[in-house]
């Protein structure tokens, strides 16, 4: 049946007979696409105790408990463009202009100036950070990125199916979760090409000075290596906290902001993301360009919160935001407090964001061996279920989340202290 | 100010100094992803008559003129979906459970049966296709997969993005566009892991027999090449042609389906596409699993349209897909019947979808060097702008987008003639 005349033409080998049992295996990229969370959470033996409801202080979605909500002003203005009719069809794949420049002005504040030019609309802040990565880092070169350690471990993923390495830089808990700069600048080589920050920070909680930033972005440019700035979490900081930009520091660094709706307006299923590409010198003409080709590949967010996207940008209330901060904030407050009472732990009071980092002081509890034996014992006792740190490449810590109902994440503290005070050993 | 002691004990390399200008290169990947579209488009130089309006038969969005619309049940399915406030966190990566049974049921016809285990929801049809051309081909190991001349240029564009090279089959016009089965089997070798068909297709409006769909299954099968199946423009077919889907053929290959509501429901810009993993000899076990990973990377789609999606599908009326396919093929009708009268040209009509490709006999038209200046000539002339054929890699066609209002196609048929007349040399 083989054409062999023809393909000899052609100049093209034939092919050997395959094996009678068809396997098709998946290629490099797909085998080396790696969920780091799942592949621990998924190797936990997660019995919860039949007799006390679960609670999940793991889940990083907001929305999850309904007791937080997306504003008002959000939900009519999708109601309203669904009504126009005028956004169904394809946007340009960077986004519609009139988003883009709602975004532009929505970042332009404290003295930064953001120019519609240099915004481009992603399928959420992930993909955001897919193009940024791709786009500097190069698997054929083998180049790697530098990422903080503990981290969100999306940048890993990211950047590991591409064939690119990642070299943690630490962070170090007792200078508030600052980077350790030391650290950071020796593990740059000449194939670095991005150091991602992640600011404020999941899991951590914190949120940076202007001065440490400034002390980033000063390595970063003496050794010539643009940043990725992972700011999806910008302005969600505590009452007497600042939020800084990397962009306001006039640094004279390339940066690629990654930002988008998920957190701050509490609809992380709808999926808007954005980049910025923020380029004081000029060093990122080809960036740019490359950024746009990019997006074409896949067409960019949904037209529906495009289209909407100014209203909710500009519409929703101050108070929102205010009402948001207060809670995770009372919550911080209160799992604090709570965890106080739990002997062996050392929680961290966060900054901002929707997460508190807490120290499990494993020689206290030699019955485990590890973070991920007390989590996994934590469920099967208590019913209570948090990350352990090795889900953000750090071991012998867990990442609550505050974004629960207060009833819940009070009884979650009782039950974690319960818990702790039965297996501490002193 | 380097700390080369740290940098030794590290075992890196200490770093040269850069140059003083600071230039990023985009990595390989991002300068290799082309748009061939716009490299063509964008090389034009399409200056319009300033005596006539514009008429675009050139843009794949059937949205733009404001004649087609979603249908209401569709609009309101969001509506609700906003009122009830329940799909604004994160979905599972692969989609909501009753959004993919929901496609699993829509897919299910002629004998067809598919389950909701296999359908993975994506960003748009695209995601569909980037997903399942990287899961099957590995640039890193040379892998080439086979396309359609002329053909959809984004398999091309996903492909080269990722090293993985592309061997076009030809289509024959004049068997109604099926592949040149002896040419598609004379591009396979060794490095082959997938075909991409597309059915119905674009750019030609033509719609697979069943017997010919056999007969490429058949080589599929025989070299155990799995298929990519483009068939985003399913059941768009005329009256009195059949959509066939390559799932329904029992063939044993395995094949992973693309689809979306881009086209039929006519949202486009709603980014909702679908992969289905059609496997009925086990050969995608890991495929299957892979794909999943890869939806991690930027987790899926919009969650309103997702919660939508059920109603979207199941409230639909009959009549309003009817209303669809009467209007597109009235539409066909009147294209080809316009396009009799302008010497030179050649229409093709179509069995289904949007398009009709023309085939424009160049040695009539001595002025025109190439398809490429014929569209730049009828633009600067008559105002009327169509694809050139080499943005679909084919030379001396144009295809013409029949969803515009009836009477702004008629007249742009009425300006094709005259301008063909015009330059026509017998
Ligand atoms: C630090 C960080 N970056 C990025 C993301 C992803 O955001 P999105 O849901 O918009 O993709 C998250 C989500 O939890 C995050 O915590
Ligand atoms: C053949 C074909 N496949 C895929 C697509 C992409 O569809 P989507 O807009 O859902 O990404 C198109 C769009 O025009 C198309 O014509």
């Amino acid at each position: 049946m083989l054409d062999n005349k023809l393909k000899e033409q052609n100049n093209l080998t034939i092919i050997e007979d395959k094996p009678e049992v068809w396997k098709v295996e998946p290629s490099t990229t797909a085998k080396n696409c790696r969920n780091f969370i799942r592949d621990i959470v998924d190797n936990l033996d997660l019995k919860p105790n039949p007799e006390k409801p679960v609670i999940a202080l793991s889940l990083g979605d907001p929305t999850i408990y309904g007791n937080l909500t997306p504003s008002e002003e959000t939900i009519q203005a999708i109601v309203s463009i669904l009504e126009e009719g005028s956004c169904n069809g394809y946007a340009p794949s960077v986004g519609y202009e009139n988003a883009r420049a709602a975004v532009a002005e929505y970042l332009s504040h404290d003295g930064v100036n953001i120019n519609t030019k240099d915004v481009i609309l992603c399928s959420g802040c992930s993909s955001s950070l897919e193009h940024c990565i791709t786009v500097l880092a190069d698997g054929v070169k083998n180049h790697n990125i530098l990422i903080p350690r503990p981290g969100f471990p999306i940048y890993r993923t990211l950047a590991e199916a591409i064939g690119v390495s990642v070299r943690y830089y630490n962070l170090i808990p007792e200078n508030n979760w600052e980077a350790d700069l030391h650290h950071l600048e020796s593990q740059i080589d000449q194939n670095t090409t991005a150091i991602v920050l992640n600011n404020p920070s999941n899991p951590c909680g914190s949120v940076f000075s202007e001065d440490h930033l400034r002390n980033i972005l000063e390595i970063a440019y003496r050794y010539k290596i643009p940043i990725i700035a992972d700011e999806i979490y910008e302005r969600l900081v505590f009452s007497g906290e600042k939020f800084v930009s990397t962009a306001s520091l006039n640094s004279g660094v390339p940066i690629l902001i990654c930002g988008g709706l998920a957190k701050r307006f509490l609809v992380p299923g709808w999926r808007l993301g954005w980049i910025v590409v923020y380029d004081e010198i000029g060093a990122f003409e080809n960036i740019r360009n490359a950024l746009i080709c990019l997006s074409q590949r896949t067409i960019g967010s949904n037209t529906l919160i495009q289209g909407a996207l100014p209203s909710i940008l500009q519409n929703t209330p101050q108070s929102f935001h205010d009402e948001l901060i207060n809670t995770l904030s009372k919550h911080a407050q209160l799992a604090y407090e709570g965890l106080q009472n739990a002997k062996g732990l050392s929680p961290f009071m966060p900054q901002g964001t929707m997460y508190m980092i807490v120290e499990i002081q494993m020689q206290k509890f030699p019955l485990f061996h590890s973070g991920l034996e007390f989590a996994q014992k934590m469920m099967e006792e208590e019913s209570v279920f948090c990350l352990p740190g090795d889900c953000f490449a750090i071991s012998g810590f867990m990442r609550i989340v505050l974004t629960i109902p207060e009833e819940l994440l009070q009884e979650a503290c009782v039950r974690i202290a319960e818990f702790c005070n039965r297996h501490y050993v002193n």
